[in-house]
């Protein structure tokens, strides 16, 4: 059935997954698709069709069971289970992010930073601890760390890449700067901060 | 025409932008699409389609004019002219998109931050100014400022948006991690980064 779902929709998941959290800690047990639309500024249609990919139907005066669909969207997004993580460049993004609480709340144990500045290898702030980025491979492989961060300079990329093949990394949140392919078993996924403001423009400028 | 563009398609005009734009510094003049797919990680006929937007259509045996495409998706995308844009939150994520190249490459123009902090508060970065966040409301007209950044904590951001209507602000990219809907006549894009780790996890779940 997964298959089936288009890209379009998995990218609604996550809204989908964060309104029906915050329903949740809101003591809301059921939520009509015009609630959840209206919330998250699409149509009821759109919202409609999206979950009807779960087998799930809002009931008629009753709507969508929060604490289910909220199950069934973790395990699909893979945020059920907690994934071991590291940041790769620790300037004031990688650190940033580090800090960056919604990372946690949703299994992302961040247990890692690798820096090439000594001012900053060594140091440890809560499970997080600093290394030296000439120990990557090492790391990563001794604590089995599944996903990495790269907030790098996108001219040492090929060095990090070169580092990260030989260890058993799955997936990449790339903000170099640099867009790069899925490799092989790796799962790469690019974030272009300058494109997130053309999307802007683009709407700025077509409105 | 521009209302014929899906957003799908608008959402990879920033990568054959990019594309474009690497090609152009390589001193290339055309380019296949064939290549370019290769470059992105689509395939041609998508690319062929996407491009079909503008009218353009690839010459057999030549491709693409690099330059005419480039011109005009820029147009398209709003960024063939400079946005005066400010930060709102200098913490690590603020100081990061401060200084971070692919705005200004790209016509952002990053002139003032706000913060709370008096530490801060002074400061002068080249063009940067960073302002006490009491004066946001005056700054912002006195600047012209159309764009701002929010990276201010989930809590503040109805006191940062009761301050933004106030001003003439066109557009605003929200970090604060909770969502927002476009607003009157300003236009609201959220960056979720957590959901960027979703979406990361869906495929690592999913292959």
């Amino acid at each position: 059935m997964l298959k089936k779902i288009p890209i379009s929709t998995v990218s609604r998941l996550s809204l989908y997954l964060k309104c029906f959290t915050e329903l949740h800690i809101e003591s809301v047990e059921y939520v009509s698709s015009e609630d959840l639309a209206e919330r998250i500024g699409l149509n009821a249609a759109q919202v409609r069709k999206d979950l009807a990919f779960f087998g799930q139907f809002g009931r008629r005066g009753v709507g969508y069971n929060i604490v289910s669909l909220k199950e069934e969207i973790s395990k699909i997004l893979g945020t059920h289970k907690s994934w071991k993580t590291a940041v790769i460049g620790m300037g004031n993004l990688g650190s940033a992010l580090t800090m960056y609480t919604g990372f946690r709340a949703k299994g992302f144990n961040i247990v890692a930073g690798f820096d090439v500045s000594t001012d900053k290898i060594g140091w440890e702030i809560d499970t997080l601890k600093i290394y030296d980025y000439q120990d990557l491979e090492k790391v990563i492989k001794k604590e089995k760390i599944e996903i990495v961060i790269i907030t790098t300079p996108k001219e040492v990329l090929a060095d990090v890449m070169a580092k990260l093949r030989k260890t058993g990394i799955k997936g990449i949140l790339n903000f170099a700067g640099k867009y790069m392919k899925n490799e092989g078993n790796i799962i790469i996924r690019n974030v272009d901060l300058g494109q997130e403001m053309e999307q802007l423009t683009f709407f700025l400028t077509n409105k």
